[in-house]
């Protein structure tokens, strides 16, 4: 893995209102400016936005989708993988991740926040559940500033 | 599934200390003697003390381990599936259930927790994760009135 | 695991001809009479039909099934672990078995055999896909006998 | 998926001798100076091989890898999927490809191709398991070729 790309798991609602979509495509492209794969589960809402930020960016971008079909992903997933496991999938959105970047959502986000502490991940959130041990992301150009230190510092 | 048996998953810590390894054993004494059957990760600490606590009562148990080897199964499980699929088999413990029961734990709980409501189950907790959704469990015996419930309710 | 069960996994098409579900009963039959747990993958064809002859000898039967829903299950099912993995439920097939019996099937079932034979699962075949490493099954009372060594024996 | 890049998923044995590894490298380059992006299993033998192939022609490679340490993966993946499913990634390797090349391996490789043809894939077959459905590949060139109708065909 010696030149391997840095991941960041965007985790959020499938659907989502347009100011968190926003934050959401700030979040693609900061991360997509320092060099940084976006990982999602693929769909839409906070998924698509996220994408959408990055490829704005010249980012790439993986989608982990629940389904056998490709056409499930959004336009903006340059990287499909469909699992056909349905939720499961959501441990390998969380496993595959560097840095997860949580945002808001409901329990399907709670389950990916859980694996990702669980497997020892940073986990940054905004506006999303208030678990122990989830740090809170002021804006996207913290999240910049956490990517640089990541990739400087390991 | 005609004639399918109800499960009854009881999620929590690996290690508990002797108070909550008596709970668990009630619960899934309580459990057995309704006729359900016992589902859990197949390991030490709570899923270890439910496990006795429903063979004590005739009962029957499930593990659902994270490894590869049937040997990592606690002495207690009568049916032993090992998925080598890691953590991510928590998603099935979970998925397996009719009724959760989660008790304390750390993140695996969380994500068991959150992976249940997130597949629609109806999720008891005693002493564990507040997580709106999660109804409080009053006693061992307030278990066997809600299996009373969903098996003639249904 | 001190006490736990000998599960026999019965694999093969969800859709067979008369001849081979009857073939199969006889499997789930005899595997019953042994004390063995038949597991499988909780649909039709092979799978109903080897639940349906465990359960005439009084046999305990597992089904794990590719969706989310314990309705998708057939009849003779007693314990329904809905995975909602798809057809990755297939590994947890083979790999919750400490004998596999593979009867005729497609490319599913042959995905089950590759993963039982890596797994270093013992496989018996009949009239099925034609792999080294399987051994061919005379008859279900061979099965009987294996059962009675496999679980004397270890 | 609008714009999502084709992959090309390489599966064989995890250690393999000088002239498949060749023969792997040479596939790798082939499909990358195609513009597809080559997936694997992410760790030795034809996987590396596969991966070095695609990194010489500034292709992209994605590993998706049984353990959940990103370490585990040669030197040549550039997106490191840890799964922490253990042989049950196969499953992910063959579902995530729209064409499956397979070379020689073990029970693990025709797992995959098992998988790959019951998802209905395209798998073209190299010295590997002659399996109904797997046509042969004759060279490395011809799986440019076979790309090319891919992408301009869909």
């Amino acid at each position: 893995m010696a030149g391997s790309k840095l991941l960041v798991s965007v985790i959020g609602g499938h659907k989502c209102d347009a100011s968190t979509a926003s934050l959401a495509g700030s979040i693609g492209s900061a991360a997509a400016r320092e060099g940084a794969v976006i990982v999602c589960g693929g769909l839409g809402g906070i998924m698509e936005a996220a994408c959408r930020g990055a490829k704005k960016e010249n980012g790439l971008t993986v989608g982990i989708i629940p389904g056998e079909k490709k056409e499930d992903a959004n336009d903006f997933v340059d990287i499909v993988i469909p699992t056909g496991m349905g939720y499961s999938r959501n441990m390998l959105v969380a496993g595959a991740a560097d840095i997860v970047v949580a945002l808001p959502g409901e329990y399907g986000t709670l389950t990916e926040i859980a694996a990702a502490l669980n497997a020892g991940k940073k986990v940054y959130g905004f506006g999303t559940w208030d678990i122990p041990g989830v740090r809170k992301l002021g804006s996207p150009e913290e999240l910049a500033d956490i990517i640089k230190q990541t990739t400087t510092g390991e």
